[in-house]
């Protein structure tokens, strides 16, 4: 078990003791060391309601092999061996180490990566700060000791004499000192600047707020809003019945176009009336029955942070259309961050006739979310709102095109062969759940998902105007808060060129940008026990949303990444990218057997009766039905470890026997070996505990499964007619040789010595492109073909 | 979506209204109609905190396909179809329907086997009781609309007006009105009549509780008490170390044994002194931060039941040592609840100086919990132990021979290749996790666990008196409570032997009995949405613990089993077993290409590389690398369906040429099919709320999974030398035919018509025997061979 830590900070020893002192230890560096010892060692059992329980805690620890803390701390020691100290911490943090093995106590502490003092204690300061460094420690728990004495009841009574609760901050973060049991929970409805139902009234956007019963006796918070579209639910059913089958035929594309044929422009701001409100209130009048369903909100709400959700309009409970990602998505969320920072009104009901303040709230925002929930951040971010300080934004899109078509092609997120932007439009409008509610839009609801289903064009798959409205990234230069980016480096789902494409783009922002990449497909970061992910973001909110100059910016890594060959290693990186590139040519450095193939994937998936799953560990195994679908490249067996970082890029030149065709390529790590598995296993299930007498979670880690053949690095796909961008279109002509040129998924992959590097040109892939029927005959000009290789 | 009910109750009409009033409705009969509906229809938007607001909530039903349920209700109507009432009823449970579809709104009830009211509603009295049938009728959120309504608030003031919080019960069952958040979370310390760490002191048990504020306010509440040796946790490590490797010979036994060899006594009770207590208090001193687990236990809490959590002698906290499910883990379950029941002392702390009873109590106990939990359940039941008023076992042991053990041969449970009693001693002897604990009681560890290796006995694998120590079936006459037992058919963890021998073993006893049977594995049912279990089993524990003359006995089905091809069916029937049996000639009734077989499977387990899983499936399917190692017999195609119910039996003659041998049978369902798979699919996650404002679970149901070509019906294990019992021994001689017979596992399985059943006989089971290395040659005499199967 390695518990890696980036955020913990190394105050002064003043500020140490100090803190220590806040917090209710005995800190007097002049208090005699056995004494000194006595007094705070019986803190660290919250559990223990009085001297005799404590007492009694004190015996179940072992100092040695041979005596109890209890024991001996009778003996009124003068000094403690580092030994000693680390034997008695390794049961502190729940480590649960045999007593015959406490003489190693320090070479397991250092196993497990946690941080040692470096001498033994032999005055009291260096035993307080001992102490310091041991509650700033991590835990198996996922969470730091103090954490988990928090969880334990340690600041059950902090609040106790105070009229107004108190924010605590300890090694620059906010700790677990407000109930998170009681909150108001409450629903209001922001009022925005949209008609997207074009019923004439601004579209009234539902919201849901949980608070901590603190915001009621006076304490000013700052809100985590998640603008979550599947808040209320999804579709399902409806859902199935809007799934594309994949297309059999790939048109012939005829028309190319220009830059300023598909650049959006924003249209004139509506002059929408408001309504006259009677009255104004601090109570709601809308319990929210709704949970909350990010773990790391429900984590800070102990820690003075309210949380916020609301799913934009075109959702159950709100006014408006669903428009995937648009412009009006993107306000939605603004709208309710502007409420949040005082400057937009909201109403208690849909009446509009008392309006309601966020009166609890300190007016600054940061927003969290993982997929259609950070993507609607990264929107938020580029508007430029007040009040938002910071996006935690996890496996987001930064650009829709990105997520539905690649390079002239519809392709589906992996896992989701026949989604496309029509289809996440059934899923979202959680207003079809309330039958009242639709008699009067139904039909309105109708044109609107028939104008996204031809606005998105499946015929070209080609970049256009609607797309572009969709694409974030135009918008960079608006971005006025910091951003976290957390991406998983296996997400088939939302791809990485999203968090790169967006990173790389802020590069020159005067902000703070953060990027961890994780070797997870779709999924949270905040539950892998090898990170302290939830901390470092504790250091981060803390400084954004709560004013505290805990050198955040500097404390946390630009780049964190997880290692995916060593468990539970993440390197830190000032930079993400390659410090060289290396071009290799498919002729001469490259070994394959043929240079042509005919594509016939769609026949082999029905005869196989393959799923999008079982194609794609089919298509990259040696041994293959697909073998002949596809060419089969490789390189000698590595002699030394090569760490792939950053993007690939594959020039092709080839000729193919019709006007168009799909073009697939993947980068395999070839090899017999044991590799992460898919998903990260549960290694404590309800182990993380989010606050005291709260909510719990399973903590989760990524080990090495059963070994396999072979595994994907990178891949990515093209249209033939579309060689340089998504918009301007190249005739194909049978026979005639042409080159293509395009980006694979940027990755950072460490190949260790012994593996092969494979590259696999196929056609179609039946797991996200259409599946043409028609058999088309690929010839490759290995000599003029070229794969470039970012290595660091 | 089939949500089965058989926990409703139909009171009369009159009882039907008061209990309507009791929870806020109008249910005055003299009410116009319009006005009652009016009136009561904005209750059921318990998220609607004034009028403003409900009205909303109305405008969001529809009531057909063209009004809404507001715009319906301001005309003023004086009748309500059946269809309107079940549209709107529809959309109030949670089921989303689209207005077009709501004209079918009765025939979407009854799809989802939901109850109706038999006509249009024409008067008040209709409207009054299709409501009170609605507020009993289950929802997709697994619990019944009432319960969900309490979950999103309909209850929260109703305690406002009370000095002593009260007990609500509607239709049998008591009510969420109690506030599940903030508990009282405390740890007393039991003291027992054990010793059995030698030290001259009564072993004292820790006991954690988790009981709703009322009880501070006068409410005295039952307990649900779970005897949990898990609940700080296994030594995982040190249990890997502990594991057997399976034998690779099997011994050649020459001691036979009586019943009276083999039958344990009793020794004589201790006479131990008693602390000198100084005082006693109300006020425990320990603060529980360990948290429950059992989420049928936390769903009572806002029902008003306290959750009592106890691991037993040797575990964290605790004094003593393991026993595996010996007398002194019976007598530390038995402790617990005689000091819930007002009749046994415990401690604030382990000084043993302040008494604490369990005040709050209202000395009636249930016992719950699963597998090791359940099974301490019924140890505790064959006590006798007054105030344990019922237990609610779920996979249970009731013979720990049947768990690790099986006709003379060591079996493990399946998963757990290798486990043996003293592997489940180290597992749960918890203390092992505090070093300074371990410190005194190391020496005493040890021997305790060598006396467990050795009293096993995995050399002969017979029963004997420290096997008969831990079959509470001796005991069964003595149980005084009521049971339910709950076990998956498709478990080979616990078997279902365990659950069926106990049951039949209680048929003449003058108790309650009540068996549900499920298509899961070692899983709890509370979750499974297709059953309304949680809401049986309150009305059973208000039976049982709260006096409430509910005919729970009556209304609970005495057995109700899961259908293994229907999804989401379950059966009831007044008892457990065949209405009939046949018997079948394996030489007549099957065929079968020979009649010899060289059991060589643990070469070829070796040679496949194969788990214990891969050779559960291995072993089963038509064609197998064990196929020389097993005689494969099938019968034709089944030209209707067939039902067994109950316990096949096997009479093999035969001889081998050995003078011992593992001999294995299992009973097959062939044929290519859409089979259940083995774990529940998630249906909803979190989607099973727990209390107001509280806790949540997944929801889950079986569902066909992938097709397969066969599976496991039943199966079984011996020791030629035990062809009667398991401690008599028969002597084999190579070469001379003899007889064994056995049972098989129970079951209840619906094998459909065009499937066919297949028997393979084999020799070591590679998931569960020990595996010997020496080939064996079985040759079976057919001819007077049978196979009696239990048919419904």
């Amino acid at each position: 078990m390695k518990l890696n830590q980036f955020g913990r900070l190394t105050p002064n020893t003043a500020t140490q003791l100090k803190e220590l002192d806040l917090i209710g230890f005995d800190a007097d560096p002049d208090l005699p060391f056995a004494q000194s010892l006595a007094k705070n060692y019986r803190l660290l059992f919250p559990e223990a309601l009085n001297a005799t329980q404590q007492a009694q805690a004190l015996k179940a620890v072992a100092v040695d092999d041979h005596q109890t803390l209890a024991t001996w701390l009778d003996t009124e020691p003068t000094s403690m061996t580092r030994t000693q100290f680390y034997a008695v911490a390794l049961q502190l943090l729940g480590f649960h180490p045999e007593f015959k093995n406490l003489a190693k106590s320090i070479a397991q502490m250092q196993n497990a990566q946690l941080p040692t003092v470096d001498a033994d204690l032999a005055t009291t300061t260096t035993f307080l700060e001992a102490l310091y460094l041991l509650l700033n420690t991590r835990t198996p728990k996922l969470v730091t000791y103090l954490d988990d004495l928090a969880n334990r009841g340690f600041f059950e009574d902090f609040q106790a004499d105070k009229q107004t609760p108190q924010y605590l901050f300890f090694n620059g973060k906010s700790q677990a000192v407000f109930d998170p049991r009681q909150l108001i929970r409450e629903v209001v409805w922001v009022e925005s600047d949209l008609d997207t139902d074009e019923d004439g009234q601004r579209d009234l956007l539902e919201t849901t707020i949980f608070r901590p019963k603190a915001t009621d006796l006076g304490t000013k918070m700052p809100a985590l809003f998640t603008a979550n579209p599947y808040f209320h639910g999804t579709n399902d059913e409806q859902v199935e019945a809007a799934t594309h089958i994949p297309e059999p035929n790939l048109v012939v594309k005829t028309q190319s176009h220009t830059k300023a044929d598909v650049t959006y422009h924003e249209p004139e701001p509506l002059d929408l009336p408001r309504a006259q409100a009677s009255g104004e209130t601090q109570t709601a009048t809308s319990y929210a029955s709704e949970n909350g369903i990010y773990s790391l909100n429900d984590y800070f709400l102990s820690r003075g942070f309210a949380t916020v959700y609301s799913a934009g309009v075109g959702t159950q409970g709100s006014d408006g259309l669903r428009s995937v990602g648009g412009p009006s998505e993107t306000a939605s969320a603004v709208a309710v961050i502007e409420w949040l920072n005082g400057s937009r009104r909201a109403f208690t009901d849909r009446t509009r006739t008392t309006t309601i303040k966020a009166w609890w709230c300190n007016h600054k925002i940061a927003m969290t979310g993982k997929s259609y929930l950070g993507t609607l951040a990264i929107a938020a971010a580029t508007s430029g709102v007040e009040g938002l300080k910071t996006v935690i934004s996890e496996a987001a899109i930064s650009s829709w095109y990105d997520y539905y078509r690649e390079n002239g092609l519809v392709v589906a997120p992996g896992g989701f062969q026949g989604e496309d932007a029509d289809v996440l439009a059934v899923d979202t409008f959680s207003r079809l759940k309330q039958a009242g509610d639709m008699l009067g839009i139904q039909a309105k609801w109708e044109a609107s998902l028939h104008a996204i289903s031809s606005a998105q064009d499946r015929t070209t798959g080609d970049y256009n105007a609607w797309w572009d409205a969709r694409n974030y990234r135009n918008h960079l230069n608006d971005i006025r808060c910091d951003i976290v980016s957390v991406h998983g480096l296996n997400d088939t789902n939302v791809k990485p060129a999203n968090v790169i494409r967006l990173f790389n783009g802020l590069k020159n922002l005067p902000i703070q940008k953060k990027l961890f990449l994780h070797q997870g497909q779709h999924v949270y970061l905040n539950n892998v026990q090898s990170l302290d992910f939830t901390d470092q973001m504790n250091l981060w909110l803390t400084n954004k949303l709560l004013d505290v100059d805990n050198g955040a910016n500097d404390t946390i890594p630009n780049v964190q990444v997880q290692d995916n060959v060593e468990p539970q290693t993440w390197h830190q990186y000032a930079a993400f990218g390659p410090s060289q590139t290396r071009t290799l040519n498919l002729a001469s450095d490259w070994t394959s057997e043929r240079s042509s193939f005919a594509d016939n994937a769609t026949a082999t998936f029905k005869s196989e009766h393959d799923t999008s799953a079982s194609f794609e560990q089919a298509i990259i195994q040696p041994t293959s039905a697909y073998a002949d679908s596809r060419l089969w490249l490789t390189q000698v067996p590595l002699d030394h470890d090569l760490i792939l970082d950053g993007t690939p890029e594959i020039s092709l030149k080839l000729w193919i026997d019709a006007p168009t065709a799909i073009l697939s390529v993947r980068l395999i790590d070839l090899g017999e070996a044991q590799r992460f598995g898919e998903t990260a296993s549960i290694v404590a299930r309800d182990g993380y505990q989010l606050g005291y007498d709260f909510k719990t979670q399973d903590i989760v880690e990524f080990a090495p499964a059963k070994a396999t053949a072979a595994k994907l690095i990178s891949y990515g796909h093209v249209n033939v007619q579309n060689p340089v961008n998504a918009y301007e279109i190249q005739t194909v002509t049978p026979g005639e040789p042409f080159n293509v040129h395009f980006a694979l998924q940027p990755t950072h992959y460490v190949l260790p010595a012994g593996r092969q590097l494979a590259l696999i040109i196929h056609g179609a892939d039946m797991a996200q492109t259409i599946r043409p029927t028609a058999v088309v005959n690929y010839h490759l000009d290995f000599a003029n073909s070229f794969l470039k290789l970012p290595l660091r």
